[in-house]
């Protein structure tokens, strides 16, 4: 950390804030510039209030120099974390495909889906069961019977399953179903039920929230890792701007950023990503391209008479069409879609 | 909701789209434009999901009348909800002031705040106990025995009491010590803990999540309302934008929209919306100016050794001085500030 | 500024940096921590390009200590500017209104709304002669004819004219007329046309960029009072975030943050911080409670036959019982609303 | 455009909406829904200032339908423009690579980067004479010793020379060295500009501002379309988010929005869109991914001492390597890279 005096500070109180450094147990160095004094802080003061500094006396501002994830770092652990369940891989010159209907909604519509985007070629199969939603007259999903429904898919197609746990009384229950356990975006910050995911033993897909930062976003990764659960995969999901044209905007830029700090793997979700179905097939090839490590794409058997998200979701057929493209790109620029 | 047809929208696809709205008991009127065709619905949709009619062959985009809020909003019942506990009253011309530290620390700190923020002319004792951090390595909150102080400072100074709920499983334990259960930004969208909390007999404060728009943020009040809980209170807490300067953005226009809106309170968070103890003051100012129903301050006995928020912190000294320049405002503008 | 290196940066990169840092006439500081090595740099670098440090060989990120603004900085000059023309007076306590229509659109529109501004306590009339119109099919103003009226209502009211320039060759023509010349946000950084304004003695309104950053706005008055012309107040007018239900968001914990960096006035725009007429009463009195220098309003004599902004635009008695609210606050604070 | 009236509106209030419609010459259509009236109105509607209508007794709100963009829209000329210079081809399934440094430094300077950039495959040359700089006290360009330079290296190289012209006494003098005007995005709402720039017979290359809308920017190139020149490219080159950890965020779903609504090609900036070179290579690939137009990359012979965005500009060795990488990826799609 380095604490920045302000012009008009006196020297007593650079010399205040250095005993402050001391006090925590780390070491001060004082640099007295041509204008500004700065405290240049030597230790790991990950786990202080650096910002506290701001009320002392003459301070201007603090700046961070540590990130405060670590277990989540690259300089940690620098292999890429490899995620691997029934035949979807993540990771590692993987990419692995998510695909399937925002929610569960009957036996025929995941089957019918479960098949199809299998067929496509993904190895991995989405569904709520436990449906977050914005109003609370909107389908709030089938909830166990829904998990029951996505387990009998698996059974029939090896497809692995990925659904959202909303609270943490129900990880037990959802980790008994689901291969994946997904933190939607509204819940990035749930910390009890990060704890919760990071105490059981499946992997867990953790979703970007929605105006999280990229250090807020790692630091939510690094609750659960903290837990003792390693098999952590991001998701970004887009985030929240002023651009109305799309539901949110997708920074495909955080692949290359995420890999240069975290081992995570980083998957795309290009469908809440854009929020109109005619935006996400070029958003998919773009997620090869940048070899994000796989994506999750919402797919409808009639998206007009979808419960959930009909706006966003591919029907087969264009699913089929992207994956064809999308394989196309994998194999130029030598990224193993299965 | 308007349906817009794209330009080369055939009619036939224009007279689906009407078949589908006949479909879900709501009545279709065609209107045939220069360039284009809208298909404008009559009837309540609100809980319909409007969007999948994107879906549909030929639409371009969908438009909302209503919105989908419905127990919240003025047009449902018309007179301002009032909350009242302890000496604490929020709305109807009364504008109450909520203040004390970011965490609970000690209790020679509760009760220093607690008798300084009382003496100032706040009625409201804030002071959290379970405390959401975005860093798993930060001080995480007394937890219960915080609560236990936070009832003692009650006690002894007759502040009500104002405590954030994390989850669920809390939800009774927190309502056995607190007067107004607190829900944090990070958790405007856990379903689960918003019904519970809709659940219990308490007043509760719902913190606008940091990109929440405001029909997101009615509707999260909704899930409350919608259980049997009246007694609901909206905190304008600042949104995440750009700006670097500031923690977050603090729109002080949130406070007229949303009275043109809900019947519900609003109260202001000057601390986490700026989150520059300097900024501070001013903003409890204009909180006062716009005719908010209430405000909520961090204030603590020694901000450069809190063990959070110490940055955003006032002085018990700048505290009260802040406190009788609002008080000169809601004088001088009709507002009552006990 | 300081230099901070990647964990795994050899010795001889960071001392490769310092010699950069040298040779830039500057002094490097090398810290070696436990985790990281920074270079601390001393001497002025504000005319260097900082950020190109980070194409360095093991260079992890470049962090600012010194702005890079320095004639605007209230470092180099503590005292307030004040601006005077006419009656208008803008800063040092003193908070002046400039209240008109969007565009000027005829002799009788003026005249009625200067004298109906001047009524309720404006000093400033505002109105637009040349227009930057979003598409090319709207509106355009009426030029120097419009130029002409303004003058014409300053010579029967006495009030200060506020008026728009928009392009370089426009300002010898515009200055003729005006008494305050406006810079719009989309010219903002518009460096042409900030120096053009420079080299000319009338006082200059600088409104800040929609997106631009407090940092960019500093620097963007740094090129106006570069070229010699010191009478520069800002306006902020409101940043584009995510909100949809205002036309922009208008912050107000802009006046204290800016307060503390620079000497120049700083004036609100309510109108088109909030684009909507039934927002911008509270965020006029809001502007008071913050203690700005002052405020420009749009006022027109019938807002749904506006040529422009008729949604944001107030109505004479709209505007009237505004101002009483207002001048209540300025007198229970101590400030001087004339 | 469709006008809400509030539900408590009179019937009354309608009616005096629906003739002032009429007044306009256009048709309203009153439909009576269960909560609200609206009244839907026929007729073009571009020209008017629809926002007004908020203004009248009655109303809550005003929803647009048609476009104001009509000679940039898909629906007035559904095939796509093609604009071709020298080398370059920039749309129709031709992906155009512009690169070469910020700012021309030296003769050296900008020819080592232009045959650089044309061995890797490119066949347009940037490079900026005329630098529009956040500071002033920043390096402002060579000006048109600038300009004489890049001729230069076209005369060698055959690359079509793109580079920025800054105001409208300026347009005659860029236009007789560049091949391609570039609008930076500070200047895409200098309407006096873009103007001038649609009276030359030069392809005009308009950049996204940082904060601007969709419509806002397909309403800038229907300035410069307006005037008569349409050889107008769109440019994304990022927006302003919250997002720190790039300078800009790159939505790469502008590239199927945009192609949705205009016939005008769509290039990508990924430089300026991330700001660090190390994420530009990425988004490199996925700009041909999406199918964008082309792409404009800043280059420099040496990235560390460059005198304008060094942080962000690529080397002569990694740039080739993003080169082969695209090709493979446009060979794959089917998309011609030069």
């Amino acid at each position: 950390m380095i604490i920045v005096m302000r012009q008009d500070a006196s020297r007593e109180a650079a010399e205040d804030v250095a005993k402050r450094v001391e006090a925590l147990g780390l070491k001060p160095n004082l640099i007295f510039g041509e204008e500004r004094t700065v405290v240049a802080v030597i230790g790991d003061d990950r786990r202080k209030d650096r910002e506290k500094f701001e009320s002392c006396e003459g301070v201007d501002k603090v700046l961070t120099i540590l990130a405060e994830y670590k277990i989540a770092s690259l300089e940690t652990k620098p292999e890429p974390t490899v995620i691997r369940t029934h035949d979807l891989v993540i990771g590692g010159g993987n990419f692995g495909v998510i695909a399937g209907p925002c929610s569960v909604e009957s036996e025929e519509q995941i089957l019918a889906s479960a098949r199809a985007v299998k067929a496509a070629g993904a190895t991995g199969l989405r569904g709520g069961a436990f449906k977050p939603r914005t109003s609370p007259y909107s389908f709030q999903g089938m909830k166990e019977e829904g998990l029951k429904l996505m387990a009998a898919a698996r059974e029939e197609t090896g497809l692995a399953v990925v659904t959202e746990v909303m609270t943490p009384q129900h990880v037990d229950l959802v980790a008994s179903y689901a291969d994946v356990m997904q933190i939607g975006a509204r819940n990035m910050q749930n910390y009890h039920l990060l704890q919760a995911v990071g105490e059981c033993d499946k992997p867990v897909m953790l979703k970007r929230g929605a105006s999280a930062t990229m250090d807020e976003f790692l630091l939510a990764a690094e609750y659960i890792l903290d837990q003792g659960n390693q098999q952590v995969m991001l998701c970004e999901r887009g985030i929240r701007t002023f651009e109305t044209h799309t539901r949110f905007t997708l920074p495909l830029a955080s692949v290359a950023y995420l890999k240069s700090k975290t081992h995570l793997p980083v998957v795309i979700d290009p469908s809440h990503g854009t929020g109109h179905s005619n935006l996400v097939p070029s958003m998919c090839s773009a997620s090869v391209a940048v070899k994000a490590d796989g994506m999750i794409v919402e797919v409808h058997p009639d998206p007009s008479n979808a419960m959930s998200d009909g706006a966003q979701s591919l029907t087969f057929k264009v699913f089929e069409a992207t994956m064809q493209e999308c394989r196309k790109i994998a194999d130029a620029i030598g990224l193993t879609l299965h």
